[in-house]
């Protein structure tokens, strides 16, 4: 038992010093926070990242299947599934970046859209936060207008398809398997 | 419909540049990556994250309790439940360094150990790769020897609570979703 019960008090962040931008900052800025604990106790240079906030979106067509990807990504070092998602623009709200993700990547526009979260990356160092969605009754609009790198083959799967694939570990980027998990309980 | 079929051919790292080591390095190292695509094309400065792979168990008593906490995280800015988890030590196997964590965190050790997957943390970054768990019958062995700077209460919730608390998003942080998303499946 600790000597003291927890208070919970949230640490205070007394400083903020940027030391790293990647190119125009965009994309990633690290800084050093001097940070202070409850006790009183304070770090210096404790690593901050600064990314970009970012929506996932698990979209189910009206006919019951799953918008998803099979795509290359570079930090899978190879072939993942995927599911919609892309980093939201300064002063977009996380659901109209989902519905507009959503319609780039796949073409797919839904009319019923559930939250399905929102969580900071690394508990740690920040690291963006991800906004996670359920798209339903999604219905095909439009081409396919993503900008996007990499290649990537739009895929429908069933519901058993795409939690199988999940079990296997083929959503292999964090929070692409955290959306078809969440979307999967939230579906019962 | 693309002018080529994707060849989903892995990108190419064509050289790595460390750019900032944060202290020792231990935490969070950048580089920039030069990176080759599929169509010869090459990107320079493509901003890479070392941070250190990082084991979450969830643990569920032989009661059909689960071993949580309440704790304050930083980048959470207040209070979040959380599962036992930690960083993985250079040369550790994911499974030990999981086991080991569950011990030192929560004081629980358990005989029967699930894997819920690897996932790289960021796609495009790296940011770590999560190995996550399910540890099943766990049963109090010793005290809490966590050395974490965090303030933490222990908790026993029923899977109803758990499954609750996850949809109500009171798991802030990702990866703990994650692995507590991906337990409730595995529990079925």
């Amino acid at each position: 038992m600790p000597a003291q019960p927890p208070t919970l008090q949230p640490w205070t962040t007394l400083a903020r010093q940027p030391v790293l931008q990647a190119g125009d900052g965009r994309f990633l800025t690290v800084e050093y926070h001097t940070v202070q604990l409850p006790d009183g106790q304070v770090i210096e240079e404790w690593p901050w990242l600064r990314t970009p906030d970012f929506v996932n979106i698990v979209a189910e067509t009206a006919q019951g299947y799953f918008v998803c990807f099979r795509q290359t990504k570079y930090a899978a070092q190879g072939v993942t599934l995927a599911v919609a998602g892309g980093y939201i623009e300064p002063d977009e709200e996380p659901l109209a970046a989902a519905q507009r993700e959503l319609l780039e990547e796949t073409g797919y526009a839904a009319p019923d859209w559930t939250p399905l979260g929102e969580f900071v990356v690394d508990g740690n160092r920040g690291a963006g936060r991800a906004y996670l969605f359920l798209a339903r009754n999604a219905t095909p609009l439009q081409p396919i207008a993503a900008d996007d790198l990499e290649e990537q083959e739009l895929l429908l799967l069933t519901r058993q398809e795409m939690a199988d694939a999940l079990a296997a570990g083929e959503f292999r980027v964090l929070p692409w398997a955290t959306a078809v998990a969440l979307a999967l309980l939230r579906l019962g």
